[in-house]
């Protein structure tokens, strides 16, 4: 019978600024006496990639820009929490009441481009942005992973995001290292002999949305989970391989 | 340390129009030894659901409207196929090469209605359409399952929709019962004692995607799944709750 587990890692410490992330998470691993073995997929939050990498903005420190407070006007925030997001993001995609959806500078669409107060606990004023590189903080972890336990392991960066047409967020993958995180089935028979035409699996997100499920998003001190037992297929990995070219997204 | 497991049901045979789906799930659970309890989520794979209930549609007898043959024409798509799409929409979203994004009945946005060719089996010419009422069919197998194991299980039916903006599709709830699709965070603190805002998680849609992880979409033959282990919230279901607004879709 075939399953899969998905393991919350317990015993992960505060994450504050300046910290070794990877280190953490090989302790951790080590004081839970999980051993990461072949195929096992390390999926950590957004958040405490942030935090350990300084990705945090003090809204003390920033002015904003009179876009800024032109568009801190239609939507009721905060004008240098504007600022912050304009200065990570390359267009604004929509503007409504209460709502902010630009394209980030990694490429994709979501709200306040990812920045925000939840579960930074640095201060009343202090926001968090995404990694500055959320592939190559997945690579620093495998790396590190790889080294500790002497076996490859895939790492996925999570992040919840909002969708067009769907209520609620899911976990999505903003960051991959050591998977394939599409996998095209197009050309394979199904189980009729039919062969699919146009199926390809966001496998990445379908893992970071499942990790999602464990870790929480409020006050669980849940970051990372190891998923045990899926098949994926080996890869460089790379979140931007997600995003779909904006000349064929019917939707910007 | 918690953990959640995802379990693909072995031995469920070849659907058939007419099959009663709920019993040979039921029968499958007790041949492999697994007896749901409480907090236990089952994802049946929409295909299933709509080949027992009938849902599906010769397209030799299908003869196409004008507009079906103008938007064949638009897409390469065969008019016969534009015309059950058309048949299960209410309005047409996009169209493009290749592409027919409409508005399902059941209220959702997706690419051709749901329609599909792929692990049908039932003649070239035959094609799959989504249960008619899917929130009925996981009310259906949720009761199966109650009755057999006396213990209320969650049901959700799945099927992988493609997302604006990014490449790939992923498992997506259709149909609910059992459980709050969407769990809101508003109003609780986060760890550091700040009050989440707007955080609201589809839990449902999580769920689902994890399922497909072990389903896949191909000639794996897995169409059930159960989930142990995920905190999930006892409610009626309901998958439109996790349908935006149309007013409050700044995609459309």
């Amino acid at each position: 019978m075939s399953s899969a587990t998905i393991i919350a890692i317990p015993g992960i410490p505060d994450v504050r600024p300046g910290m070794a992330l990877p280190d953490l998470l090989v302790r951790a691993l080590h004081a839970a006496e999980i051993r990461p073995s072949v195929g096992d997929i390390l999926v950590v939050a957004q958040k405490v990639v942030s935090k350990a990498e300084g990705s945090v903005v003090d809204l003390a420190e920033v002015t904003p820009r009179a876009e800024a407070h032109r568009l801190a006007g239609e939507t009721g925030k905060d004008p240098r929490l504007v600022e912050v997001i304009l200065r990570e993001s390359t267009q604004v995609v929509r503007v409504h009441a209460e709502v902010l959806i630009t394209e980030h500078r990694l490429g994709f669409i979501c709200a306040n481009a990812g920045v925000d107060h939840s579960n930074v606990g640095l201060g009343p004023d202090v926001v968090c942005l995404l990694p500055r590189d959320p592939d190559a903080s997945a690579r620093a972890i495998s790396a590190a992973l790889g080294a500790a336990f002497e076996t490859p392991v895939a790492v996925i960066i999570n992040d919840s995001h909002g969708r067009p047409h769907r209520e609620g967020a899911v976990g999505t993958c903003i960051g991959a290292a050591g998977l394939e995180p599409l996998v095209s089935l197009v050309g394979r028979p199904d189980r009729y002999g039919y062969t699919l035409r146009t199926s390809v699996e966001a496998v990445a997100d379908e893992l970071a949305a499942a990790a999602t499920l464990l870790q929480g998003q409020c006050d669980e001190g849940t970051p990372a989970v190891l998923i045990r037992g899926v098949p994926v297929k080996e890869g460089p990995g790379g979140a931007a391989q997600l995003l779909r070219d904006p000349a064929r997204d019917l939707f910007r």
